[in-house]
């Protein structure tokens, strides 16, 4: 293999990908491996089930990468052809493997389920390929060697790509790139910001970008619905001077920055209350569980997450969370009085720190002119009181839905930096970038 | 152009892509709409924001596709390069357009928001092209005629992008095409199966998919963790069999068929609900408010959804549901009576039909010999009774939350379906695939 930084490609087989029927979640996986191991991700394609179009795009992958990574196309039935394209695209043909077959068996014997013979024939495997282990399904990973480098050809179920990517493939360049001298440092620091956009980020940062590459750290701006990442980059000798530029960044911007790690914003949350040992209870109307669920996503939500109440329906804000019926009667269930009392409530109810609320209008109907679509109210009460801020979205309900999760988050880590000291954010219109 | 049907290859422009730090869920939207309008997607091609890598791969899709659609690299910071590229390759330069900067100012003052210079050049576009608009943003739709096809460029902002296809490519390569007989009619027919996989499904298809095959309908089976949707698909005269296939396949699996439209479980779950004018309320524990995100992602689940109640800590499952705290201590969190009293709490406390309950271990710790990490018990309570089962899925967290997810929507519409008739689910161990 050549020298420098170990080029990869990922070549991802399947219609459904290419219909949109998948989101190929398995490349971003992948990329974020890669990049961890220090190497570099130079393109993936993304296939249909047809013999040309994979040989010519595996062809292509090889022109130009020392790995190429398959995924797709390895099941038992009829529309997967990943193993026979890769049987003529290296001049081999399929042999059975006695111990892979019996490994089959035995996963099937496990699940009380039959073994039918499409499933006996997943060990067959080009003679050429030397098979990855894949404990957690019936197809196995194929390392095959080329001139220029590695293919290798996995399942597309994510977790068994995972496994194999993990275990087999993983370990196995390691152990052919070590003592190369092949993996030139290369290094991230991210942060992330809310409340404004890209522009005036940048607008902020003035010189000091240009100032910035010229000691090799390369800015980029990564954004999301609601948010902004900063991801610093630097090569070589130059990653030596990543932590200064990082704390330079990160004091120009200090009033957007949620996350001086990078992280999402619900796991900041969670480290900030962990570390403060507060507890916090949600309630949560238009989002219906999608906040509790975001703090849940993360293992060790039990450290500092009590639960809370999905008041969907206005009989479980009066009857479960103690919202009074006069308070939505006058105002609305989508209302400052409501979001407050929803938030009070909850925090009451469920006897911790913080609680913290959601009610708002997701769309695609439901809206007036006074409260049209994407009006949402948030509100944190916590010991010292309780904060509410009116968010104005836009109109694509799951796009307001996962703004309204993110942005009370916020809110609740702006409460949270003004606990023990005088209240902070004062409500009003927040900005809804 | 050619005749025959409009081929396209989608690509997409960002680092972010290419190590992780965003899943290209663009690519899946635009095949999904591309798919509707009866247009094929032949690769879609996911590369860094280098010159080289973007030029190559924009020639590597022109040459095979008549409609070549670019997404990202259109924001205003530096190290968004794609115009520039765009430039070289047609051999055009940028002009400014004062409608473009006049709207992008309009954007700014309507959000109270500074206008930067770097705000005002996304009027710059190239000369050669015609620009397509963006009133959700600042940067607007690029679409460039060329020998052989159409190249578009888009920004990579989600709804941007969408709203973009929606209102300018889509209508204007229906237009070109309309009156040249370019659309041969494909259709599709999808169903979803939970509750086996997919080599059992095809055995016990049998010789029905050599069958179908002679009549034109192809068959394919796309797996995700606890489901197995199946897509029937024709082309041209064949559409005429798809009913009648479709229909076939249905009996021989009618014991693992879920939706027998291929909605995804939690939207069958609405579709019944709906109909019958039943109320549903949730009582999670591990997945922590992911079940009612799920039934709330789609519109209308005020016509069905109550709420429930995130019961994440046990003083939650015994203050807010009324769960015994003898129960909570005698079997654990995690059991049978815990998930029956949960069910049965929510569906008495919120006054619902049905009441539907999570509890379980998600991992990655709090496992033990007798419950291992993957164990998760569900129940729902209805009227006439409570039915409670028992999954054992594996060691990923994020798994076992969508599976748990999932796996109770289809033991709610078993339930349902058996009510009025004799119950049919019997509780214990579920399969789990």
């Amino acid at each position: 293999m050549a020298s420098g930084r170990l080029l990869v490609e990922i070549l991802s087989i399947g219609d459904e990908l290419l219909i949109g029927q998948t989101v190929n979640t398995n490349a971003a996986w992948m990329g974020r491996l890669l990049e961890a191991q220090g190497w570099r991700v130079n393109r993936c394609v993304a296939v249909s089930d047809e013999e040309t179009a994979i040989a010519e795009a595996l062809r292509d992958a090889e022109s130009r990468a020392e790995l190429v990574l398959l995924t797709g196309g390895l099941g038992p039935t009829r529309d997967d052809i990943t193993k026979h394209v890769l049987c003529r695209h290296f001049g081999t043909s399929l042999v059975r493997h006695p111990d892979i077959e019996a490994r089959i068996v035995a996963w099937f014997e496990r699940r009380g389920r039959e073994v039918l013979q499409v499933n006996r024939d997943q060990a067959l495997l080009p003679e050429a390929c030397t098979p990855l282990d894949n404990p957690l399904g019936t197809a196995s990973g194929m390392w095959f060697e080329r001139p220029g480098g590695v293919t290798v050809s996995m399942p597309g179920v994510p977790y068994e790509m995972e496994y194999i990517m993990e275990h087999g493939v993983v370990p196995a360049m390691r152990d052919r790139l070590s003592g190369e001298g092949r993996l030139p440092q290369r290094a991230h620091r991210s942060m992330l910001t809310m409340g404004t956009g890209e522009s005036q980020l940048a607008n902020r940062l003035g010189s000091l970008e240009d100032e910035l590459e010229g000691r090799g750290v390369k800015l980029a701006y990564l954004p999301s619905p609601g948010s902004v990442r900063i991801r610093l980059t630097a090569e070589g000798e130059a990653v030596g001077a990543l932590d200064a530029a990082h704390a330079e960044v990160m004091e120009r911007l200090a009033e957007w920055v949620v996350s001086p790690v990078g992280r999402v914003v619900e796991d900041e949350l969670a480290a900030v209350w962990k570390a403060h040992g507060w507890t916090l209870a949600v309630a949560e109307s238009c989002t219906g569980g999608a906040l509790g669920a975001a703090l849940v996503a993360a293992p060790g939500a039990s450290g500092y997450f009590l639960g809370g109440v999905q008041s969907y329906a206005n009989t479980v804000k009066a009857e479960v969370l103690g919202v009074d019926a006069v308070l939505l009667a006058d105002h609305g269930a989508v209302s400052e009085p409501v979001a407050r009392a929803m938030a009070e409530g909850v925090r009451d109810r469920l006897g911790a720190d913080f609680g913290l609320s959601i009610t708002g209008i997701a769309g695609p109907d439901g809206g007036s002119e006074a409260k049209p679509v994407g009006t949402v109210y948030m509100a944190c009460a916590g010991p010292e009181g309780t904060v509410c801020v009116l968010h104005r979205f836009g109109r694509d309900r799951t796009r307001n839905l996962g703004m309204s999760v993110r942005a009370a988050c916020r809110l609740a880590l702006q409460v949270g930096q003004s606990t023990g000291e005088p209240a902070k954010p004062a409500g009003g219109v927040a900005d809804s970038l």
